[in-house]
């Protein structure tokens, strides 16, 4: 008995960021699987896809903001019931990879969740993964499959370059682990100069930072400081004090996650920047929006992977800066 | 270069329920090894114990309490901090095992989440389980390992025996699924007679029920309405009523795990039974509290468990309700 | 060079039941894949498949009858000659489940068979199982991938409906354990009455039991007596007599997997059950037939698994009860 | 909480061959673990120890004699039984391997069971495997972990050397195959001469053979005919009788396992060999015993081994045939 | 969104022997796809290939020459970067597979290498292997997945039978371990009588051999001298003196892998063997040629096999020797 | 029978750098372990322990350096070999990782050769990995077991703080990558101000680089120019030009990895460099030395994490300077 195979695309979303899902759903053409999905009294998550999924090439969405571990487990969960379900495919699509910040130990005795994440997603069945913009590039090497890594980079930076590209910039870095992201800016933004701020975190408690000091010629130039991540906003407010206390002509904020944890929106509002930019890889609630905010849609770029997955094609151009 | 080898017993705990933790400790008189945890400020967790566990045997003890992905998590980060330090063997003692309840596809296109718990810790590094009644026994099947399955109803039954004994008893299961456990009640009350109430659970939502008629003859008796676990209390709530319209001479329940989600405390306070008898597998908040409620501790059988465990002795007679 | 995909199914079967693999193998309109199989001298088993099978969907076909270990072998090494000669999907269809009551550990020391054999068939290269009533649900959770759990409960009970429909039924379970399964067959069969024997069986010998006492209402009625398999008959036959010394109107007896061994065939021979229905899951020899039982191929539910499966269909369906 | 460690050797016994196991036990001077083991009803088989195992060095021995697929999922049950009581290292004893002949793919969609066999008992827990004289010494590599590869020719050789060595002897294979181990007892009988015998084996029929010609030079010669195993004895009687027909003095058996498949015994009896000299790897039943067949005990060589396992010693001198 | 499937083959080559992966590539009609493949100056590989790879059947040529843990290293870091890109089969093509030497311990504290080399592979990502004429057949057993294991015999024998097989031919093994390779030429070549050159080898120095007696009757017959490879010739060389001292007409040499190591030119010219054939599986380098070396390609098998693999036809017709 | 354990650490050195090897095993008080390793003539590689390894502590080192694919092999098959001897734990110690530069796809279809080699080692049957200053931290996670990560920070920063802590001093990394480690270089330092240069690297060959900018004010101070490694030695001796271009009172250069590549040493000695302090991880030839190089032993290091790891002490105080 023969049959010609064919493939079947199916999205799949978690409850974290539903918004984004369905935009990516659209911009495919291909809705959402109706899915139930609840927590029991005691927050056990219940998950049940309302349609056959056998055979087919599924993609979950799943953004990790807070409450981060619920939705990593209802991550897990889904996965796990499409293993069982009979998908052919399951690919992890997580703009926001959770944990991916503690990728190695810092001191002794402490985890490398980000590597744990990567290895939970593979014991529930994960085949491959898609994320957005790795706190560290290394950490694609922490799932053992096929990984496309997406760069929001080009999407933030053309905002950047049409609104301020008349004016003299100068690229920033917060501090000296991203300087390597501050790079590829200058090199899209046409060279424009580096800079970073040198200071010390507290290695336990990422959040808390001690001292600045501007290292590099911010004089006169409006300042891109760029972040992959915005978390409680101090080191990036804290940064942009700096820069203009160094003479600086200008400061606006670039980063793809916006998590934007208590109390960042005060201190991004209240510091001299004159206007964030960020994407939705994670949702914003109300409070979180604010005048000087931007927020572009990482949708695109995300449905555009999805479809070159399914139909296997090149992702590799998106790497590139060429979107 | 030779050495003899020593064994060194370390005891963990995550913060969902210290207290029990603590007494446990206490009972094996080794202090809880001091352990940093807490949350980021976008709820990750962050875990780094403060002295050294190289080569040690560890016994890491969380209850899976609600917030219930966050307790998995936190227990999940735990197993592989121990196991990138170095621990020779990590036995994670969870006295209630999360997502138990989920051990089968009740219907198409659901998890198997018990399964998916399992292999879960498996994967951080676990070596060995220790818990306490399982909702089914055949979720200790589910790990590739090792697992010292406990039994509470001892504790429960001698406390019954003790304060009713003198009474004609029945034995009776909330529903038809949890009559085997029942069975293993009546043995032990010296053979009093079953009954179980017939009532249909809508399958995908188990907390609502929708009829109940006993089977069995109660009449003039005091019934024991024995359980695993008590989640939203209306199941065994509305089993109370139904043997009290059938002519019981009164009512105690006894259940292992008091979940008491809302609205369980006052359809427990409500209900005909005189006595709710659990132990404290989870931790009760004072709202969880209330007149008829007698908690038993676990912590005598847990600590027990360890140390059989630790000095390679028999774990078994604990099963045979000799305990 | 490119090529369309097509899928292939092919089907295969060991040698213990090869009567119900021909009809399941007619019912799909493909014939069984011819295979040499034999043992040696030393009773080591020889499998070879007479023809390609390079890139096929494979079924492979085995009944767990006794001697069950020479058929659990010979279904591995069928498997294991499946994945080197490069099948592209093995499922392992298996009617009834080898040690499948071993499913936990009854008491400290023992295996638990029903998990080992599920990582037995992962080992030798299964994808994916087909199966049909297991003792436990949670059995299904032992494999690590899909599997299609069937119910032979409509093929049975639309038999019992269509011949006893018009008197007063009850259903009852045999023991504790199986009151699960009864209240379906209640719930098919319009909502009739349960009831269930309390017995206590040797836990380690599971086919003797002690004592026999009926616990529900069942005089007058036609005591509809289910079990998922009949292995002595001796719990059966006793729950017979149980039933009609309560003062039923007559039983009827219904079990999916009809293992038979002896002395089963004279238990329900001289036992009151007027008719035994059973499934041909497993073999019968003329030894084991008799007057008043009834045997229902199963095949037509194997078949339709089988074609749902390669055609990337629902299976769901059948697990409802509305095949 | 500190404890010296403490190794303890636990000797455990399937029941194909008691009487090897009791003789290992006897010399080790450590009585066998006292084990339940018997079949159910349908053949499915059943295991408990009666003590605990937990944290023991366990060494279970079961010979793979007919009916060999009951030995070997009872050796694996074991083994699982072993793994889940917390045994702390299990060493699988096997004197003779099952299916060790089925090494390779004869010819194309054959399995390898060897290989099988291998990850089945790596699957059920096994950690390490001790056997004796392999069909071929590659399967040792089919294993994921230590192997302890025993060699049964110095027991064999000295007593051919002691009875024989007076006369010219000449060492010959049976077959084109086992010329290397025809080498290593040339070796060891002071370079005495090889020869073999020239046949075609039915390559999907191994105990067929359809032609014999003696290659090397017997005229004159005691021929020590030398194999790792007899089976049915049909090659290794054609054998001698070639060998007389070729001139030799007269023909003296050698081979490790016994398997003395029907009609061994009577071609044995009838062939012109004078003695038939084997070792106890497998049992022997009465039938199997007749006149002019040597049987020596294997016991001091694999308790032996046992004991240098456990004492962490060296086993690589009983490799080079000193022992 | 649906979309019928495709295979898309893709053949890879490292640097080790392109000549031959370029006539495979040519044969199958489909061009090697481009490469980028260099060491950094620390002699470290890096590797990247120029054109999307997702979804592809990748088959990936490289022939384990010296310098031989460079090409394997190579090899793996190929599946790795193809694995990563999502390939979505990987067969590994190794005409001469690396180690098969190393097939089991010779003596204790060796490595087995050979199966080391089959779970590289495995752990980097390959599904399939296809190799030629291995060492042992058995190493085929240690890749967990299919292999397919080509057989140059037909090539060479065919060669041998239309150039000399006017002649009275005997087929001699140059050691006791080859004669089952020998056996097969028998059988190709009508029959011709077996003989074997019996010598002892030093277990550490596989190279080094000590004594050289011919068993079997070669008198006035042209032996035929085959194995499965030539490295430095020593062995083969010895055995065709042996031969020609013991009264054979001549002596031609035949062998699939011509490692060719130093002084193998040197002896094999001076040998008084009159031809030497041998296929290309490994490169020759221009110092390796001499007069009397005839070398077949291997390339029609290979690609032959490769069309079959992707096609899912059937690659056991190779294995019969009727290619 | 019971025995008290002991533990044996035995330590074993691949062929590579045997004069670190010695030197950690002479500080350590335990001689090498008597091993045979060579070369047979195509190239393959053969080890063999002179002493028997069962149940001991091993810790095999080798530094991976040129040629490097040999040294990674010789590695993994000397695990390998200590795997099936029985050896309890196995540590590998590479004081230099090889291909930890490789730690991500820096472009599409490239491999990820750090995890490659992690996930090689895990197979071969290492349990745990000691490390000295990996590229990137996260490589750490690669590996799915314990990790000892040490830093040569303390030994290098010591021996510049003693020779020039009497001058004004500055921290300069040689590209945006590396300022993470310039900044512990800082503290170390008491707090020296920072720079780096910033340049592009073509991706694709890292050692190529086309622009120098100094970001920081080096201005009339001595510049410690540090990075982990010096390979071809271009950057970092361009960066020595710029910084005296840009002011700088001088240049010290620190690295822990001295690879010294061709033309490394020219430019090294050409540059206005005028130390260049480096560790022993890996060897260096007399060619690669020259006067101004200060080569400092990390044997010290190594020894002590060796010891820590086999008595189950603390390595963690090594990663926090104290050393």
């Amino acid at each position: 008995m023969k049959k010609t195979t064919e493939k079947n695309l199916m999205v799949f979303s978690g409850r974290a960021h539903p918004v984004l899902a369905e935009e990516v759903s659209a911009l495919l053409g291909t809705p959402l699987v109706p899915t139930s999905a609840y927590e029991f009294a005691n927050s056990e998550i219940y998950v049940r896809y309302e349609e056959s999924v056998r055979g087919c090439d599924a993609f979950v969405i799943q953004s990790h903001t807070a409450p981060i571990n619920e939705w990593i487990m209802e991550h897990l969960i889904m996965v796990d019931a499409l293993k069982r379900a009979s998908a052919k495919r399951i690919t992890v699509v997580m703009p926001f990879y959770g944990y991916a910040r503690q990728d190695k130990k810092h001191r002794g005795r402490e985890p490398i969740s980000a590597r744990l994440v990567a290895d939970l997603f593979k014991t529930a069945g994960a085949d491959r993964l898609i994320t957005v913009d790795l706190h560290a590039d290394q950490v694609q090497g922490f799932f053992d499959g096929p990984v496309d890594h997406l760069m929001a980079l080009p999407i933030l930076a053309d905002h950047i370059k049409e609104k301020y590209g008349n004016q003299p910039l100068a690229v920033v870095s917060p501090d000296a682990g991203r300087i390597k992201v501050a790079e590829r800016w200058s090199a899209r933004l046409g060279g424009a100069p580096l800079a970073f701020i040198h200071k010390s975190r507290r290695t336990d408690r990422p959040n808390e930072t001690v001292a600045n000091r501007v290292v590099g010629d911010v004089t006169g130039r409006l300042c891109v400081l760029v972040d992959d991540m915005i978390d409680t906003g101090g080191t990036i407010a804290k940064a942009a004090d700096a820069l203009m206390a160094d003479g600086a002509a200008g400061v606006v904020i670039a980063a793809t996650h916006a998590i934007l944890s208590d109390p960042a929106v005060d201190r991004l509002k209240n510091c001299p920047a004159t206007e964030v930019v960020v994407t939705n890889t994670l949702p914003l609630s109300p409070d979180q929006e604010f005048d000087k905010l931007t927020c572009l849609s990482i949708a695109p770029l995300v449905s555009r992977a999805i479809r070159e997955v399914f139909e296997d094609g090149s992702v590799t151009s998106m790497f590139d800066g060429h979107a």
